[in-house]
């Protein structure tokens, strides 16, 4: 970049979460640099990870936004955000977990675990074969169920069926009664349609490092109810794979999303890197192609930083792109310095003095305007040094 | 700087007051570059504006450190640090008010401010002149005193007389009565002497800007007091004024360290900023003529720092030898930075995330370094940038 000139500038953060989406990220950051060099160019990619703002981040880069009434987890009918884009493979719908059966959303958590379902996902889908979509790119994430991806089966027309032949409600109580899945009324256009399911989670469905035991507890399932509940979802699981004849269950991200996962993988779905995939989807290589340096952040970072989160994401394409990328996240835990060292160049944090949790949310987007400038500042300083006369050493 | 070479960089920061001395700030930042640069050339240059660690700072470019016993504000017998230094002029004593009448010091704050004096740096002077010395450097700041300077005359032999010429003692409570200031007894070898004092100070000595009014409260002044006080000042000051022969009540600096300022200036003492004879003394200017960057940065920045702080004289000076210099402060109040911006490169705060002040001071050593480290890494990054191929704006 020649000396005196405004860089480009890829910013390419995920939400801030409990504070900022993604999107507000990127203004706040454009805000600040804009400070520093009026004309600079600024390529924002808001991005996400499969989990809540996937959706937006996603439409940021162009496509039609649609709403469809479904079923939230406990039951209340609630309008569902889903995007529709033009990919190379040609129309696709774009669905968010989060935004049928949110874990940030009041209904859902109103009844316990057990009571909630993920019919409202298959209620969605069908909505979408409706208008005629075949392709799908399914974020998950966010989720306030559990039901091992049953509720999205029943709610795409299979039937979970007791001893007596009796249907049963598609929730995580009564799994251990389930002794067949009837697929027979499956909605049979799921046979040309295709499920990308965008995921950071690696978790498979049952087990100690199953969706239960790992994110059951964040949903509201007591110690107690753990292994009980486990046990529902293992044999539900079973019975669910003998009637697709496939085994999934054990595969990587069957134990997303309370086990959709495993649900759309019955379905024949991928898994996909949901950071990768909205990457893809956004052009972030194109940004960084001839982009002078890059930010990324998140509300905090730490040793999960680099396992596949939304910064390492962009570190890597960056990187192979030949671009300087910096952090500029909430809070960054010094232990995980180590570590981010080797991928940024320089991790900063938002609190311009000691402040609390509840201070730095209120002023969030002050805050990252004023401390991006500040990046900004020293990026141009250091950007412009010259050797001086008179330097002596070599 | 040639690519890939380590950079010159100054680090010249104040006290983190209450967390860090000057130079421990330098040891932690140097320690967080060389992660970034293992052959980076730090020149630590601790600096300090006549305030509590001016010796020390001084002391940092060489010279003798000394202890002499003196009393302390409320007459404990203390020893006080001075500096033994050589400059163009000759031998030199580097002294502090803080290391006699410290406001951090338990003894001075244990009796009612009326009572305390700052007899002992009288004393101190006169340790001095036994020793042969004639140049003196008297910083000023951080005592806990506000007798005029009354205590300082009476340690150097001056009496302090009543209506019926008897002698009073040299603190605030006495002051209204003083008729006469008695000189005749004053050391005779002050006559040869120069002070030079070093102080951030402009305050006259009485009145709603001096002394009493603006920095007798953190002393312990309560409201109650503090009219009755400047008067009593005021008639002190102007009765040695008589006796000295000297008007500099009004003079800028006599206000500083409780009227300490006036009583030097009544011997014959100039007044100068207590940064900028600390950076001539520990050679700033020539640090940074073939530095590359510049670290500067104090305990907090808000709107006071401009206004003749260390950070601002660093900042002078860097911006004369053509030096970046970055701020890297505890932290930094936001309605500053717009004044700020304007003279750093970049202003930075401590808090690795969300952390109250306690925390912040606990581990400041560690998010010294973690945070120099940080803005090396983008230093780095920023500076090694170069042209790409296929990039497309001019």
């Amino acid at each position: 970049m020649p000396a005196g000139s405004s860089p480009v500038v890829v910013v390419a953060p995920s939400s801030f979460k409990g504070s900022l989406e993604a999107d507000e990220v990127c203004a706040a950051v454009a805000r600040g640099l804009a400070r520093v060099w009026p004309d600079v160019e600024v390529r924002a990619r808001p991005m996400a990870d499969g989990g809540e703002g996937t959706v937006k981040a996603i439409l940021s880069a162009g496509g039609e936004p649609r709403r469809f009434e479904v079923s939230g987890a406990a039951g209340t009918r609630r309008a569902a955000a889903v995007g529709i884009i033009t990919t190379p493979e040609g129309p696709t719908a774009v669905l968010e977990a989060a935004e049928v059966v949110g874990i940030t959303e009041p209904d859902g958590m109103a009844v316990p675990v057990t009571e909630r379902s993920s019919v409202g996902l298959g209620e969605l889908v069908r909505e979408l074969l409706d208008a005629g979509f075949r392709r799908f790119l399914v974020g998950l994430g966010g989720s306030s169920t559990n039901d091992g991806g049953a509720g999205l089966l029943v709610g795409l027309g299979a039937r979970l069926l007791d001893g007596d032949g009796r249907a049963l409600a598609a929730t995580p109580a009564q799994l251990a009664r389930v002794a067949r899945v009837d697929v027979g009324a499956l909605d049979e256009r799921l046979a040309t349609a295709t499920f990308t399911i965008l995921s950071d989670v690696d978790s498979p469905l049952c087990g100690p490092s199953g969706a239960t035991f790992v994110f059951g507890p964040q949903k509201g399932v007591i110690p107690a109810q753990l292994t009980t509940l486990d046990a529902a979802i293992a044999h539900y699981a079973a019975v669910a794979e003998a009637a697709f004849g496939r085994r999934v269950s054990t595969e990587r991200g069957a134990g997303a999303a309370g086990g959709l996962g495993f649900a759309l993988q019955l379905l024949g779905g991928r898994v996909e890197s949901g950071a990768e995939v909205v990457a893809q989807v956004l052009g972030l290589d194109e940004a960084l192609a001839d982009a002078d340096w890059a930010i990324t952040g998140e509300g905090r970072s730490d040793e999960q930083t680099l396992l596949g989160k939304t910064p390492a994401v962009v570190a890597s394409h960056a990187r192979r792109a030949g671009v300087p990328v910096t952090l500029l996240s909430g809070a960054v835990d010094g232990r995980a310095l180590a570590g981010l060292n080797g991928v940024f160049a320089g991790c900063f944090t938002l609190p311009s003095g000691p402040m609390s949790l509840a201070e730095c949310i209120a002023t969030a987007p002050a805050l990252l305007a004023d401390r991006s400038e500040q990046l900004g500042r020293l990026w141009k300083a250091a950007s412009e040094l010259r050797p001086r006369a008179g330097k002596s050493r070599g």
